[in-house]
């Protein structure tokens, strides 16, 4: 199945010469691995997304997973899939060998996300999620937490979650009202109903081990008075059988999209008997939550890249395969005797999918580079080197989830597009991938959350300094573009885009030194837009000077046209998208304070 | 129900005020017409669709149109819908008195259908599309056609159909296959398949009026051999009796959204007696379809601009009504003790209210400018002005249909936004009207060939004269506006994109004289959405200038609020997306041919 879901010649190319994975390996965390045992895991990967991935995204979303009697029921092939996914060890593929994983580098657990998600984004999370609840109980818990749980979790026997979100409080986390009760016991009862719990049940784990927000009995307010608990839905008994620890289902929220995919709401110590048990420190689970979060947001803008990814080769076989329509002759006539032309041969057709590639491509690159900066900042030597690659991956974490989201709608509507009304229609996948990637802005932190953290606290931390950091490494591509003439004009765009950037936010940063801060974020959204644009640009004009260096060398390892087909994208993005920052910018400097001097009265 | 999912007040001020619609009262075609008896015709038409339409919306998308032996049911409700719309004269509302019409102008009729499709989409186009049929035969078909389809097409006891599209030729009409055999009798047979065909069969009208487009055998190749039969699924026997025709409805396309509005295939002929009956002359069929598909682009922007209302009023109700998060006091900070405060509060969801406010509205505006041109076409007495309105109403229809469809995506797209998790689950509105709308960018010809319509032959035709009138139109807005302080600026952005208008079509039109219409009609889309963004400013502009007016006279029928409501989000319109237009057209008069001169091989 070459290129059905997705293009592993692009993503090894993007791993190895874009961001030079193989440097990881002179590190002493990975030096085990090298460029041939990372090819095996990714092939594997793709060989297990062929078989038993793939087949099934659309039965998935046809038969979705339900509630019935108390239990969530998912699709039949979860059984074959989470059996593989563990045995494969995808829990804990990025944990240390001592903890039962294999210590890979962090953008390559993503590169083998990717390809499943691609593959079929109803299935990963199911894992994923176990992964990040495990790594927080390994972060931050206790031995016996860690002895307790981690292990059936490793291999799929249980599943893991995350508890935040709450009826009342929807992403406002200051807002948690599940109670937590001090016994004089070990553990505490846990009483309160989280929703949109994202793989919180099935049939195929003999447990779920939930990692719940809640407020110990007399806490503060506020964040401050959040802590994380672990809270199982049958808990470890004495002699090691699973007593019903009170934490029922309640129900599945029907979903537009991702079907496949069970959200559901749990109810916990309904009859004050569910047991949990604190990890870490009382009153810092915000903080600990936000590791997991925090990768939580590259996973979920990975996802959308995926799906993004799906869509467009979808089109692209059917671009490929439709006649439909003639070219326009020098008379601007069409000769109807001839045979109708291949769609593709459109330019309004090439267009989307030159749009669709611009998306992906660049998606899938930013993700990298996001989970590369996590790989750098832990085996990173000196200090500063460190904080360098924690502020750059703290300030691209936002948008790394959000770019992916916002313009993989886009992307997989022009997949939709491209099949005119097919595209519609149940019997083609698009409209499928167009209702899954709905989602990707919604979860962990709608765009306009991300929004402000990008512009509230990423942009100003250390007085600006992640936003200097990452100038140097805009500059240091500019640089090396600078080097060949057809990249040139490109690279002056980035430089000039580099400037409004500095110009844009020296304009807004006095609301926030005045402290009017609602003007300073009112339009942190199109901030997003703006500033997520701009870092695109930059991913690609990486992308083409990798290319270009590879053209004129002897060890390219693929057909010319790869790499003209990188250059010519970079082309298309910055033609068709890099023009819109200066709008963009004109409406964020703008004086008009349109959304925040206003009556509510006035849209009734 | 105020504003649950339409605004009346909007609607009329946009009618009476911005589109001066007493003015036809004064023209003999209308002039049993005047304010009071439009406005009883607007409320009972409210009052319908409040009472028979609105409650029926999420269950006909829950309980969709279905194919079952041989026949398509629909859900129980349309056998009311349908009594109470023929009653009410629905389908020949604009058909002239003699022929049993309401002889209604066309901006009312659509100001009717608006409503009634931003009550429930799923609905109208049963009428609709009987509408639009029946008309075809009133303008094309002999006397025998007229007597036997007409009267009982009006009350809805048979529907209407038109029958375009084939499997292997989709919007390419030359390519129509379907044939026509003559016979010694005034009847042709049938042979070919159609698809996509909306409202192609159901258990609520005894008979289908099929309208079709065939080859009659020998004719010539391409468009000029297609002629226009009515070919009906029963045909009327010597004694009135009806007769199966042959018309097999094969199946029912499934689709994502519109779900209660069926999508049937229809094989006509099977068994060698499926009867038609040629309208008009043989080979003129594409120019008479021509006549209903012109309205149905009109009707489409409108079913568009009638979902991104509903979405809209969907996520105000919410924003009105949820509590969540802070406002951010002057050191940066929430006090958690405070109540929530409700969402709509937060700069970024008035935001997003705004951007479909503006969508919506503008794009209504849109609409009903553009019906006024027919209507103002068929009652000029002179030729020069009909000639005028003629072409204004050419050169506007394409965009009447694309820029709500695809604005209407962000729009609904906000609306789910607004919503955050919930707008993706089937508990709430904006989910359904996301996927409902996303079929209007793809219905009567998609955005792709609208562009090309609009660049290809619109601003060609007649050496540019509809973009010359286009443009004294927009003066004398930009004029009028001028008078206003408040108004000049944006009076000036908007003159300043007239020009830009005239700067793109001259640096394109070089490519097309020159023959080379490839490269002319490449970005045609990007064209659309340029040119579409400042029509739209051009309508809020006039729409804020009646307001201005309004504000200081005597006769205003709203409260201050409401036209100061106009204005300000005329100017969010100009500040958020008149802004976009520069990159647009920047991205059109690149000279990179991108899109023209590269191989297909670049995706694979």
């Amino acid at each position: 199945m070459k290129n059905e879901y997705v293009d592993i010649d692009t993503l090894k190319y993007l791993l190895y010469h874009v961001h030079q994975v193989e440097e990881l390996f002179t590190k002493e965390r990975f030096n085990e691995y090298d460029k041939t045992s990372i090819d095996i895991f990714i092939d594997s990967i793709k060989t297990f997304s062929d078989n038993s991935l793939f087949p099934f995204i659309k039965e998935m979303d046809e038969k979705p997973s339900y509630f019935k009697d108390g239990n969530i029921n998912i699709h039949p092939q979860f059984e074959n899939i989470l059996k593989s996914a563990g045995e494969m060890g995808l829990v804990g593929s990025i944990y240390d060998f001592e903890d039962g994983g294999l210590q890979l580098p962090s953008i390559i657990f993503h590169a083998a996300y990717y390809i499943m998600e691609a593959a079929n984004n109803h299935v990963p999370g199911y894992f994923g999620l176990t992964a990040g609840s495990a790594n927080l109980i390994l972060s931050f818990g206790n031995e016996k937490l860690k002895s307790t749980y981690v292990p059936k979790m490793l291999d799929l026997t249980w599943g893991g979650t995350m508890c935040l979100t709450e009826p009342q409080a929807g992403s406002s986390l200051s807002d948690v009202a599940t109670i937590a009760i001090p016994t004089k016991e070990d553990h505490y009862l846990i009483k309160g109903q989280k929703i949109f719990i994202s793989s919180g049940d099935h049939q195929f784990c003999n447990n779920f081990v939930h990692l719940v927000l809640a407020r110990i009995k007399d806490a503060p307010s506020g964040i401050k008075g959040v802590s994380l608990f672990v809270v199982p839905k049958k808990r470890p008994g004495n002699n090691d059988e699973l007593i019903d620890n009170n934490a029922i289902i309640a129900g599945e929220f029907e979903k537009m999209g991702q079907r496949g995919y069970c959200t559901t709401h749990i109810v916990f110590g309904d009859n004050n008997d569910c047991r949990g048990w604190l990890v870490g420190e009382a009153n810092k689970g915000l903080s600990y939550m936000f590791q997991m979060m925090n990768e939580a947001r590259i996973a979920t803008g990975r996802m959308g890249a995926a799906i993004a990814s799906a869509a467009y080769y979808s089109s692209l076989k059917y671009a490929n395969e439709r006649p439909q329509g003639r070219k326009l002759n020098s008379s601007g006539q069409k000769n109807t005797e001839e045979e109708q032309t291949l769609i593709i041969n459109h330019p309004d057709i090439k267009r989307m999918l030159f749009n669709q590639k611009a998306i992906v491509e660049g998606s899938l690159s930013l993700i990298l580079e996001t989970a590369i900066y996590l790989d750098k900042e832990m085996t990173s030597s000196s200090k500063e080197e460190k904080e360098k690659y924690n502020l750059l991956l703290e300030l691209l974490t936002p948008i790394a989830k959000t770019y992916p989201a916002e313009k993989g709608i886009q992307s997989t509507s022009d997949a939709i597009q491209i099949l005119g009304g097919y595209g519609f229609c149940f019997d083609f996948m698009p409209q499928q991938y167009y209702r899954d990637i709905r989602i990707i802005a919604l979860y962990e932190g709608t765009t306009g959350i991300q929004s402000l953290d990008l512009l509230g606290r990423k942009i100003t931390m250390k007085n600006g300094k992640a936003v200097d950091l990452l100038a140097k490494e805009i500059m240091a591509c500019i640089e090396t573009a600078n080097n060949f003439d057809e990249l040139k004009p490109y690279a002056g765009v980035l430089l000039e885009n580099l400037g409004l950037v500095k110009k844009v936010i020296e304009t807004l940063m006095p609301h926030a030194q005045k402290g009017n801060f609602e003007r300073y974020l009112a339009d942190a959204t199109i901030f997003m837009d703006f500033f997520g644009t701009v870092i695109l640009g930059w991913q690609w004009l990486k992308i083409a000077v990798n290319a270009k260096k590879l053209l004129n060398s002897e060890t390219k390892e693929q057909e010319d046209l790869f790499y003209t087909g990188k250059i010519h994208t970079m082309k298309f993005f910055f033609t068709y998208e890099m023009v819109k920052t200066k709008a963009l910018a004109k409406t964020l400097m703008n004086e008009e304070e349109l959304t925040t001097k206003v009556s509510n009265e006035i849209f009734n």
